[in-house]
């Protein structure tokens, strides 16, 4: 997706399997960082509460007994506290805001998980499959609070501007959530492309962004440096996605770990399809023969459907528009850190999300 | 409930109507206060959230065509201003942190309705009714997240301490709801009377109790004295809640506006049945005949009830109990106010709350 060539010019270090290094240390590192605040804000819930919270982390198995724990894969946290350290700040001084920003987005995903009926995350069942809408429901709420009493007593000077960020990004994720619904029950044909393309900006970027600025906001950045760490996290968030896509389509099972195909065949209006029915192409119009609205899913064979996808220019489009994305996030993170050197960690993890299995 | 006859010896000013005219008169104002800094708030939510929550907040109708608007009695708000007022501060510094508890209390109830399948709020069809679940959910989500957002970025010193409490309330609150739906489930007699207790003060009294410190954090006055009123609206909750129960189930129905013993038709565990239950009579025995689980609804004659309660003593044990819990309240509240003159709003109030229609 993006040139390693170009990174190499824009980096004196060598880039590629190196990066990937370089991005699973920074993960591992953060997570080793963050556990310890996220599970002390877990633990301080009311029982109740605490048993749903410690299921969803992974730290408890749905009869209450320990678990090894598996909470993802901190990029989030990982993006406050490079970003923090690429500006010159003191990483240790945002581990509050970094544990802000996963519970934030693990409140996000016990609430998502309700809404679209997701029965999977992270190869276990959903809270609410568990201990039922109610429960779920409650356990975000009361993590929303939680990452928010963790920065409203953070004695930081940008523990406010932070808050104020995230409590934006809540309604930003809200309303991409909001909108993802709303194109779920829409014929394909009646979904633009800069419809989808806004609803992934504020489903995916969003966050990630937010992410980004908190880190400079605590490294006591300007805000013109915050806008432009932000627009880094949104541009790899959008180009994550965009893979994302197209590895839903054509990517290797045996690669992925994922099932060939299943995006096409539950009818996900993904960008590569959005893309190909609104090329205006004749193999766009017969795409949308195959996909309508109505249809029973299992009239259209996937095959066939991801055929018509590329023929329509579906999957040309999300490539590029990827690699697009990502310079734009590339320009952004220049603009933001102007000195390479400092600005290779949060590459990595730029890199590392969006060059995957495929 | 209260005896006016103390409160006139607490208080120079003759109390009883006047009381009621002059709660009446604080309520008006923090609705008129506090609406404009509301519905800006509301107004900054992106189209398809703002639409849920102008809707909740009585705003507009289901079409989208404006109304009148009724957004409830404003008692939350108005205890964070009153509170200010009574120890010094200037209640104008206060707006933004009251709209933030209106804001919390909004979210919980849009949560609350979704949960329980309540159809009715303010004499309207509820939000999920009307849009569904999940966009009740997403605009309960952005309420909480908008009322932060204000206290990150209102300037005066007190906001990040509103804002760690006003979070710490949110989970109790959602603790609270948990513990509502966990005793729905149970037989009335597997529910003790403490639990009903903690679970009325984590709902009820929890949020009144925190707009109270919060106006003290605004007022500048010290950690104590934050404590005392916090615990004075707390009480005051839990009298409200004990005359609640009374009046949902000997309320007079031309009186109070409500149907006559809905709460027993729906064998609602409110705490005069529990205490009856409890009360290890012989008529607290018959009383578990008639409202034991598994009974349909309509088997027992809710007339028939209300009298086994009374004969067990629950109606005795719930009036003589919101009796000293106002005691108490009255306690907190000369605590953290000793002068009786500046402490009249906010009795005012507390009264208010709990002399009602019976």
């Amino acid at each position: 997706m993006t040139d390693t060539t170009d990174m190499r010019e824009r980096a004196p270090r060598p880039r590629g399997p190196a990066d990937e290094h370089e991005a699973a240390e920074i993960l591992a590192s953060a997570r080793l960082r963050v556990d310890p605040e996220l599970r002390a804000a877990v633990d301080s819930l009311p029982g109740s509460l605490r048993r749903i919270a410690l299921y969803h982390f992974g730290w408890e198995h749905a009869d209450g007994t320990p678990a090894a724990g598996n909470a993802g894969k901190a990029i989030r946290p990982a993006l406050v506290l490079t970003a923090v350290r690429a500006l010159g700040g003191d990483p240790l001084s945002a581990i509050r805001a970094a544990t802000a920003v996963e519970l934030t987005h693990n409140f996000t995903l016990l609430h998502d998980d309700v809404m679209d009926r997701d029965t999977t995350r992270r190869h276990r069942p959903t809270a609410w499959t568990v201990f039922g809408d109610t429960d779920a429901i409650l356990a975000g709420d009361a993590l929303q609070a939680l990452a928010q009493r963790l920065l409203a007593e953070d004695p930081h000077p940008g523990a406010p501007a932070a808050a104020a960020r995230l409590a934006a990004c809540v309604v930003e994720l809200c309303a991409g959530q909001r909108t993802d619904c709303d194109l779920e029950g829409r014929a394909p044909q009646e979904v633009s492309l800069e419809e989808c393309l806004g609803m992934v900006e504020a489903r995916t970027g969003a966050l990630l962004g937010c992410a980004c600025a908190i880190g400079a906001v605590y490294a006591g950045a300007g805000a013109e440096t915050a806008a432009a760490l932000d627009g880094f996290g949104r541009q790899a968030g959008l180009a994550f996605q965009l893979i994302d896509d197209v590895i839903g389509i054509w990517g290797d099972p045996t690669r992925t770990g994922k099932p060939a195909r299943t995006d096409l065949a539950v009818r996900k209006k993904s960008l590569p399809v959005v893309a190909a029915l609104a090329s205006g192409t004749p193999e766009g119009a017969a795409l949308a023969g195959l996909y309508g609205r109505g249809r029973p899913t299992a009239v259209a064979d996937p095959e066939l459907v991801a055929q018509a996808v590329e023929r329509a220019g579906g999957r040309d489009w999300a490539q590029s528009h990827a690699a697009d994305r990502m310079s734009r996030a590339l320009g952004d993170l220049a603009r933001a850190v102007p000195d390479p050197e400092r600005a290779g960690g949060l590459l990595a993890l730029a890199e590392y999300v969006t060059r995957r299995p495929y």
